[in-house]
């Protein structure tokens, strides 16, 4: 393919190329899993925590449950931003969802049966992708508990039924652009987050068309670039 | 086309057709534009009020501004469930945000300047399809909102672009069934929710595969049926 | 009795009149009894939902209970009103309970042991007379409920003691003014709502002199006008 | 009157009598007015506190306002009781509306332009009547309130148009019991709040029919004997 | 010692005195103890309730626990301050904490195995010192509702070990003064509050420099003090 | 000094010895000052983010202002703790009170006139120390502030007066104890947080005995000790 636009993106990157990764792990001890992600500079701190029990709705179900949590430490922005207090925003209670579906998604539920692993994905710097960084790095964290609970020998088999990734992609002057920093975020017309699993399969696809709508083919090239990003994080996490 | 699954739906509807439709408007006096919507069983209070003045970050920008709230009467389901109080449940939350955004594209909020619409979707009735369904009756009452405003002088133009309408899709057994009412929502493997405008754009796409993943030619798929069901709805509301 | 007042009602009723009066039952499917009520302009929407089990307060007690909430929609007054939210106004605190007790008052709560009657009172549109109009409307939906539990034959015997209906009356000019509207409410300088029975008996009385005080002999008269309007409401309702 | 009841009072009192009244004033020192007033075991702090400024709904109008808060403390009861927290319960709110619209009724709200009085009735023990009390006990701080203000040449003229007090009247084997205690008022089938002036009106009724409905007779007889209470408590406070 | 200081206190008293200290005591009678406790123009009620049981925590380990609450009535200052609602105030929750941890320094909690006691502290009116006020006469309430539970026969020893009282003191012009008024709160640039107990122990000190910061040697200074002054308070309870 | 019990800490330290401190400088980009903060296995993320604008209180005093907020993340302890919402505990509001206070004590408020601090302490790993710890790193956080707003030419002096640093001290079997990690802190009788400044005077005492009282020579051993801990901290960040 050739450049998508005559778009330049402010840190140089090719129109369909990730920013530079990094993770460290384990961060903390306390969780079962705990990984520091960077995505550029978007940082995130991503642990799950196993608990014994099952919600309420699952009692004697014989399956276990993967619930998520995300929020933005007060100076991850310039300006700071108030903590979340008393009510959670729309835009929070979305993405903690969205994270929680493709995570449990990764899961065979019967495989953890009587347990509920908590996600945190606590956003200590953001810059664009916070949520399908908490996607990706969710699940690096993810693996690691899961594989403490099988050395611990709490279970028998691995509940990991595929590895999930996610990333954002964006129109720009109506080309796509993969995995958007918070600048060109600001500047897209489209924005859609893509997750997919090691299988090639679509996990979860969410487009807005919040300043301009986009054809069937622009949807198309989106997800051409996103699948593309998207086997790039998959390399890295396995 | 041939039928795309053995499913026999239980009402009896081909797999790519519409419940039937109903409308009642207007349905009271007091908002600009209310309609009372039925799409098969699910039954929806759409009414848009007007008011002057915008949101703090719209001041001074010469634009108007249109919110959405969306709320489930609770004997709209067996058994009764509760008022939301205190805080709003995720579910609502992504709900009202999605109608809103939908909305939004079909205005040109320059035409509207200093006046902000509040669309009130209220299920009285709930069978599936409750956020389309509110989309496509929200849109119905805006219009009215809109002719009203006109009417009285208010505005110059209409700040109509383009109509919008939406519509739900599904997998079962691997293949799209449009327009899902609740048991078919429980049954399915894939979720999708489309937002259309009126020159064939999409406005909004959202594929969730909360028991299964799917495929890049099942996303088309179900975008084609979705296209089908809204082109129908949009030759309704105009 | 002459016409009491010069005062000219905006709608052209005598003093002693009520509005008219439309019901839709059922209205809808979910509840155990549902009506659209109309009241001139005033529209409430009045479910009964049936639930298995008692409140703390009555367990073991061999008795049923019935609960009331009681809510405007937004867009039921111009302009349009916020929802209430987090905590309710003390306006609808009062309305809700005066609602519970009126209709508790018409129930024998021995002949519905072990089940809890929630009535909801959403106001569709606001004209005056919402709580009278949510107690007389609710009363329709509670017998219909009723018939429905011992149709199933859940219940052995009809819970109804009595039929219960209200109304409003006011005092302008020193004059009593029967089923006030809204216009009508603000001009009164005393307001009373009135419960009874079918047997004649007061259920409630709520005389309020917020503007005025009233002497012994006027809330005699008061009293006799609501009851003319009562024994036609309950008329309509049997 | 002969003795309306074969009901023996487990004080001893007539069917008529008000419990033993005490007055301590002022009570302290910071509020404008201030009472501790004691109805038989019934125990209020009463106290006026008066500050510059009106709602928002009264700006420019030249009125002055007044609102009243109630709350029992915790050791008011046996057993303890917690604070309400967050949100007051209906019966708070109906009490503090109530208490609010007597003593607005007891003044001329010209006459105390610009100035908001908030009372704040706090029950130290609770043994029935505490909102009638409130009103009673209130109307006292009020007037010392009043008092002040002229005292410190703030206003000119007294505010006070009439007097307020209040009291509680049952039914107990269908005859009308004065002034109830906690016990009474467990036994009544009808329980009413009556608030008068000193002229002889009525500013507020509210009865209930609980346990019981009532008739028009005994409504009557209900307000004689309140009408003889509450002259009784008017003389005291003058 | 000389005097410590050349400031004169707004009330004359020496610099090492503590204020007249008033205790009506019982106050009321729901709760086990009572006392109104007045320490110049401080004004509290000190009342402690008994439940039976004891939080989760305890549940199985024959102790008993105490808890306290603290809040000011709304018209204890000038101007009147609202009511802490929703939420408790940082100083609010510090103040309970402290009276809680002080009061439970004075129990054997095996002696009142599975009863809770519950503290009120309710500032009539507010001149400082309402926190180590709370301790005293909170102590005294206590002392009295350990009395009535062994009177009562349903514990067998007293479950006081030691007897508690606190006071505050502060530096002026770097000079400590005992027991001071809000005047004079406002005056210092080191507050101190010190809890002992009948041996002399202390229970808790915390010492602020919000102003200033303050040497060893001032340290030692209020300390003596302090002792000083508990040692006269504790006499009064004893 | 001779070893002060026959207590042997779990990681082997000396009685009167710090553990290990690791700061890392800067740690995110959006704040003023960030610093990774790690004492022993207790780790916090530490910022100062700076505003334009200070609280309603100080308008017009040409002084500004510093406010601190502390949170656990959830994933910091085990088992994991859930987020608080809606309301802080008790132990929060004091801890982030206590930060405030004692940073506030560091700076000359004049000096960063118009300007507000916000301090966030947000807890990655929880090991004892956390108050203590968020002082001594949030300070070294706040320098960095300061060095960089004197740096952008926007105040003309460093705001700081004297350095700050925290430790906490406890008394187990009677001894001196320095800087107690979470298994010592469940050991002490008493539990008692220093804060200091650079000239060695006190900025903060807060000694509480939780399960037993303490003597003054005792209180004087502990504070000896906290000296000498805490001019090795200030040794570090100086």
């Amino acid at each position: 393919m050739s450049n998508s636009s005559d778009f330049q993106r402010p840190d140089g990157r090719a129109w369909d190329q990730l920013r530079p990764i990094h993770l460290q792990q384990p961060f903390t001890k306390a969780p079962a899993g705990s990984v520091l992600a960077k995505f550029g500079d978007t940082q995130l701190i991503c642990t799950v925590s196993i608990d014994e029990g099952v919600p309420k709705f699952l009692m004697g179900s014989n399956q276990g449950w993967l619930t998520a949590e995300y929020r933005m430490l007060p100076a991850s922005t310039i300006p700071r931003q108030q903590r979340e207090f008393a009510k959670l925003s729309g835009r929070t209670q979305e993405i903690q969802r969205l994270i929680g579906r493709s995570l449990r998604a990764a899961l065979d539920m019967t495989a953890i049966a009587n347990y509920t692993f908590t996600v945190d994905i606590d956003v200590l710097q953001a810059d664009g992708g916070t949520r399908t960084g908490g996607i990706t790095g969710g699940f690096i964290a993810l693996k690691a508990a899961c594989d403490r609970l099988m050395a611990e020998g709490k279970i028998e088999r691995s509940p990991i039924r595929n590895a999930v990734a996610a990333v954002s992609v964006g129109l720009i002057d109506g080309k796509p652009i993969l995995d958007l920093n918070y600048q060109e975020d600001l500047a897209v017309s489209v924005d859609m987050n893509v997750v997919m699993d090691s299988t090639g399969k679509l996990v979860e696809v969410q487009g807005t068309g919040e300043s301009d709508t986009f054809s069937r083919s622009q949807l198309d090239q989106m997800l051409d670039v996103a699948d593309k990003g998207i086997k790039e994080l998959l390399a890295l996490s396995c």
